[in-house]
């Protein structure tokens, strides 16, 4: 009985994350507003009334998008064991690092999300508890460097979300044509000439 | 009669910008495509069918915002006069200077071309002959530093446009308090740290 369960769950975990990966393609080219949870069943093959049942609105979806982006991306581990190194520069060069991962993973994803929020004001809130959980874990990282930071805590947060936004990723890599590693070599210079003395 | 024509063509400026002044404020707090002609008439105490005579439609109201706001912080003269300065690291801080201006001038006129720019493709192409415009000014800004700067022409010049995006200086001024001295200083010191050796 357990064992079916288990496999019940799976499958149900199954198809939302092929509906999850149907809608990301379709909100990434049409965009978010203009997708139908009729276009998703299409592209996805599962019937709308299954994805219904399984996420009951577009929200619930993008939520998952973002669920498996950031899962997929495995950042939170590489952050965690980032803070076992000793040298201050290389600490954030691994930060350069994660955070570079993350764009490469989801840029997309902070595109619709951010379109979303412009047309769903429960949609601006909830990235702002993202944007806020974010910095909340990048404010423990830079605790970390205790003393060996040039900056006062607060002041080296800022710069360091001032030089990880996203805008800046998109014109560099995208609009101007960096490779990814380039992006994340001019970064970690970046963050070390910033933030240590 | 050319005194009578003089005096019409100024007085048909001044509500241009009556008009503009009046629609920029509605814009920023309600929205470009939320905005109406009419809402823009009583806001302006001008009538509509003047406002559609002077202007036609709601971009070109935007041309004269984005005008204005040019023309009032303007930029290209302190652009011009900045590269007489012989010391490079000095020339880099009269940019910092000149682009925080703009920024504390127009945040709001650059914000509103972006909703605009989303809605309406020809807004968009507007938006992209505007920052190819900039482009072109800053290229030749940088190529006044010669053999100066440590790093090639077109990579300064990426370099450059990423630390002068508008999402930093909103992220640093408006969300994180900073002063406009303070972004203005701290811009100053990356632009030198970055593109000079």
């Amino acid at each position: 009985m357990a064992v079916k369960d288990s496999h019940r769950a799976r499958q149900a975990q199954a198809t939302k994350e092929q509906v999850a990966r149907a809608a990301r393609v379709l909100f990434r080219q049409q965009g978010y507003v203009a997708t139908t949870i009729a276009a998703i069943s299409d592209a996805a093959e599962i019937p709308a009334q299954t994805i219904y049942s399984a996420f009951g609105n577009k929200p619930a979806i993008l939520r998952e998008i973002a669920r498996i982006w950031i899962a997929e991306a495995d950042t939170r581990r590489l952050a965690q064991e980032s803070l076992a190194l000793a040298d201050p520069a290389e600490r954030l060069r691994a930060a350069a690092h994660w955070n570079t991962r993350q764009f490469v993973a989801g840029i997309d994803v902070i595109q619709i999300y951010q379109e979303a929020a412009r047309a769903d004001p429960r949609m601006a809130d909830e990235m702002q508890r993202v944007w806020a959980a974010r910095e909340h874990e990048l404010k423990l990282y830079l605790e970390s460097f205790d003393g060996d930071l040039a900056q006062p805590q607060d002041r080296a947060l800022d710069i360091f979300l001032a030089c990880t936004t996203a805008e800046v990723y998109r014109l560099l890599v995208s609009d101007r044509g960096w490779s990814e590693a380039e992006y994340e070599t001019w970064l970690g210079d970046t963050l070390v000439s910033q933030l240590l003395p």
